[in-house]
């Protein structure tokens, strides 16, 4: 098969045409390169269901991968939009939780809680996002372009929102896997609760549930209460 | 670690609250049972991530996932929607798609080729429609219910558009792979045409490029020009 599949994208636009009998197109065909490098972006996406997180799936059967993360993250914006701050757009929510995490097809996924790969978090998904976004058209990749930064900077409601979001689901899964990533890299109360601060911000209705769910695991001792991690000791 | 997973989500809710040194919340907490119905219906999605698809990934290293498969949906309508009758809303798009496969997780992903599997298909979904979005506030489930039913009837252009992505996204899995779901059951051209159709429908600029890959893996004796499926002789 190897003639046929994993070809440059461009090479399948257009071909064939009127060879075939299928009735013509209604409309002109889309311009061949512009569909070419729209299809080239979304094969390249597939990547992301490689990435794997820290979280695992409920189950606890394996790791959750970043595309259906995002997947998750889009449902519990359309669960939870009624605790986001009023007239906040959900449609753009969507756009963003659906972008968020394209960039660790190269940069991977950056565990919350590892200051070394923190440090060079930003440079390496900076060059990510050069890469990856430019392989839509131009005009396409400035639109990418701007709704990562915009959720990278939580810049807006809405990028706030889906930053909390990205908060609540992970505690979700480590929640019902009986500890997740808190038990698998001993992190401590302070570090949970720092990095779920977000959700306090953004969405202050849901913050209780959040500190229910952590003083469980600490009771369980799962998280850990003292000040410095299990890990890092 | 049993005594704190995978506990009914509602027990998590509003527990422990003011026994931790956490500011307390600028807002009055989520009504109890309803955010613990939301997380409960959240948690409950994560299953769909388990439930597996005829196409593969695009470097054929397993098959696909309707949770990540919904994902790449979402990024093919963000990237496409210029091919979608203009005013198409694409929040509502966003949402389709998001929700379009949920039913899933208990009919499971019913193979397009399967006739056997198809005549107990819709049974089957409404089943699960009716378990698993009422596990949400029924005014939310009313909601998820009608976006489905939405998406399924093709009732809009934002659903028959939703549809043809499902259909592009497949083929471009397929494309990619080698071959994926039609090299795997020896499918017919037309019965992959037929399978199509939507995408000439909804997106005619878009179909000379699914005409165009159609016709390589014919060439490439991938999709048999036999009307007779390989697998149903």
């Amino acid at each position: 098969m190897g003639d046929v599949g994993r070809d440059d994208a461009a090479a399948h636009v257009g071909r064939d045409r009127g060879l075939s009998a299928v009735p013509a197109a209604k409309a002109e065909a889309a311009p061949a390169g512009r569909l070419a490098a729209q299809i080239a972006f979304l094969v390249e996406a597939d990547k992301l269901k490689s990435v794997l997180r820290r979280t695992p799936l409920t189950d606890a059967s394996r790791m959750e991968n970043s595309a259906e993360h995002s997947w998750h993250l889009a449902l519990a914006a359309m669960t939870l939009v009624e605790y986001a701050p009023a007239g906040v757009n959900l449609g753009r929510v969507l756009e963003l939780v659906t972008v968020h995490d394209l960039v660790e097809i190269d940069a991977g996924d950056t565990f919350a809680h590892d200051p070394e790969a923190n440090a060079t978090k930003a440079e390496r998904e900076l060059a990510a996002a050069e890469r990856i976004f430019n392989l839509l058209p131009s005009d396409q990749a400035a639109r990418v372009r701007a709704l990562w930064d915009e959720f990278e900077a939580g810049a807006t409601e809405e990028a706030r929102f889906a930053n909390a979001l990205d908060r609540v689901q992970a505690l979700c899964q480590n929640m019902q896997s009986g500890g997740g990533s808190w038990s698998a890299h001993a992190v401590t109360r302070a570090q949970v609760l720092t990095r779920m601060a977000p959700v306090e911000a953004a969405l202050p209705e849901v913050w209780p549930f959040i500190v229910g769910v952590i003083d469980r695991f600490c009771a369980a001792g799962v998280i850990s209460r003292s000040p410095i991690a299990g890990g890092e000791t």
